[in-house]
């Protein structure tokens, strides 16, 4: 292997895959990113095993070849290489290592054999669809954050994709829940995706291919088994596992039945939820809403700090009612609502509430009451 | 206690003082600030029983008082206040609670009682002097990296303040050192500072009073007897003990006869000796310099991920040289160095180099080589 490449281009690339790698790997090979060169091009990839990145950069590659190197410390070196360097690649076979060479610069990086490093046989993924990269950020946005990291509850470690209609329409619909809250989102099916079981993708997945899809322009192509997904875009893959496990029935946890409606200024409900929530006891977090004659009192109270209290103007029509909730998941709700109004539709006290982006209905957060 | 207070003005009041309030004290008092409303003006006052900072801010006093109630706590609710509020506080002596009112937000804070505080009754401080803003900032910076971090050599961590007297003149040095490393800075002694004792001052006081002086224009005063210091500059006071040991004789460990004078680009250096150390091991960080006919190569090799070496143009005419240093020590002094130039002057691989700013002679680092 011997070749010539941009210190930019190799940055990129090589920023994009040694972030799958974990800093500690009991199989050495996993620190390792593998490196295969070809005609014109490097193709690098790195993998923990359940996640593997892919990605092709142009190079000058003068004898093809392939190896591995430490990740993070190859990375390390081109990063601080200095900008518009160019870097040579050599293998020395003997040696077993891979010498580069940039300006005044002289490195020898030890290496493991191409054969040592995991497989990514393609597998067969039957289905096919196409998300622009802004409905796969939606997707990812809205829902991510009510991820469980709880690790005996495996299955809701990621989030449930998979078809489905609302109000007769068919729909791709991504959920996530850690028990305490719930959050759906919901797109026009696109094409290709009728089909698709329903998947569990694993939350580093999902961490993963976010990063990536902010540099993005045009369509992120997924392709996907009941075991498998493969998301393609530029010259970037994401391959992973999916969680083996069955998402729980979550259309049972969304009431239908909640009458009591309260519209509220998002910007100004979060900032004053912040604010009471500074006195709210750092384990439980809970803050106490009051609704009475359209106005909307939040409250909290810790035995050692003292108590808070603030009224936030709301349109309410309802009777008087009291419910409690965690305000760092109200908080996390307020973040997602980029619209200015906030709508919760309530039962009572003790039931879970539903909140919505006044002025946007892909997003549907349910929120269980706290005792206060 | 009654007043009312910009929340701007309290706001960085409070951020200056609190900043000295530990997260967890075994005397509940020292999580709280001390507030004393007199005639148009509050005290803010945080301590951690060693280093105290009390600051006055404009308020409209309707009743004069004093108590103390959560500093960390009262200081997130006044960060998260709106942008120009009005904050009124008054103390409920009977339930024993600060009230606070701003806008549509009411919160009621525990208090201890101001006789739990620490006195902070000043005591003699005979010797004075005046430091500019930017001189305080210069002793700091030029020093505080080599201060140890070993608590049992106490009496190394914190910046050895004194009066000597260098070709002659009378200069007031700072002095930091590890066992390792050594920086000293020295400027021309201030009116006053002649009859000072040798004082060293711990590294939280130092790291608290170098935020402070980032926003001061103008004069620190400084008075200072053999057990405490106190700063003051604007409404700000920060008044600390010093610490109860015998800095060692440094003099003796700054060689004299070092004779082979390196001269480098202090960037180029640095980023090279950056680059080379991505291979040196995590615990050594060694990097080795080898000298040879006006040319400096720079290299590493760990047993893991192999090895590097960079050559950086010098002007050298010494004998040949080899010396190894520890790479974060190299890259911490240059980070002082402000000039293009800097000189390492050395004697050979086994004996401590001096580094210079070739066009500051104001600081002197001293660097123990390693073995390599």
């Amino acid at each position: 292997m011997k070749l010539t490449i941009e210190r930019a281009a190799l940055l990129r690339s090589l920023a994009h895959v040694q972030s799958v790698v974990e800093r500690r790997n009991t199989i050495p090979v996993l620190s390792n990113v593998l490196l295969e060169a070809s005609e014109g091009q490097l193709g690098l990839t790195a993998t923990d095993m359940d996640l593997t990145i892919h990605e092709t950069t142009p190079a000058m590659v003068q004898e093809a070849g392939a190896t591995t190197v430490p990740a993070h410390t190859f990375y390390d070196i081109i990063r601080k290489l200095p900008d518009g360097s160019e870097v040579e690649l050599a293998l020395d076979g003997e040696k077993g290592q891979v010498r580069l060479r940039a300006g005044r610069s002289n490195f020898s990086l030890s290496t493991l054999p191409r054969e040592d490093f995991p497989s990514t046989a393609s597998v067969e993924l039957p289905c096919r669809f196409t998300l622009q990269a802004g409905e796969a950020i939606n997707l990812i946005d809205r829902t991510r954050f009510a991820i469980s990291t709880e690790e005996t509850r495996y299955y809701l470690n990621g989030i449930y994709l998979h078809a489905g209609t609302s109000n007769g329409v068919d729909v791709l619909r991504a959920v996530a829940t850690d028990g305490h809250r719930l959050a759906r989102f919901e797109m026009a099916l696109p094409e290709g995706a009728g089909e698709m079981p329903g998947v569990i993708v694993p939350r580093k997945t999902v961490n993963e291919l976010r990063k990536l899809i902010d540099e993005v322009e045009g369509g992120v192509e997924v392709a996907l088994s009941e075991t498998r997904v493969r998301f393609t875009f530029g010259s970037v893959e994401l391959a992973s596992k999916l969680i083996d496990g069955t998402f729980p029935d979550y259309e049972r946890v969304i009431p239908s039945g909640n009458d009591k409606v309260m519209s509220v200024d998002c910007r100004s409900f979060a900032s004053a939820v912040d604010r009471v929530s500074t006195i709210s006891t750092e384990k439980s977090r809970a803050v106490k809403l009051a609704l009475r004659d359209s106005a909307l009192v939040l409250s909290a109270t810790a035995p050692d700090a003292g108590s808070a209290e603030e009224e936030v103007p709301v349109h309410y029509e309802g009777p008087p009612l009291e419910i409690g909730f965690n305000s760092r998941y109200l908080l996390d709700i307020a973040q997602q609502i980029e619209g200015e109004g906030a709508e919760f539709t309530m039962a009572d006290g003790a039931s879970p509430t539903i909140v919505r982006d006044a002025a946007d209905p892909s997003a549907l957060y349910v929120l269980m009451p706290m005792r206060v």
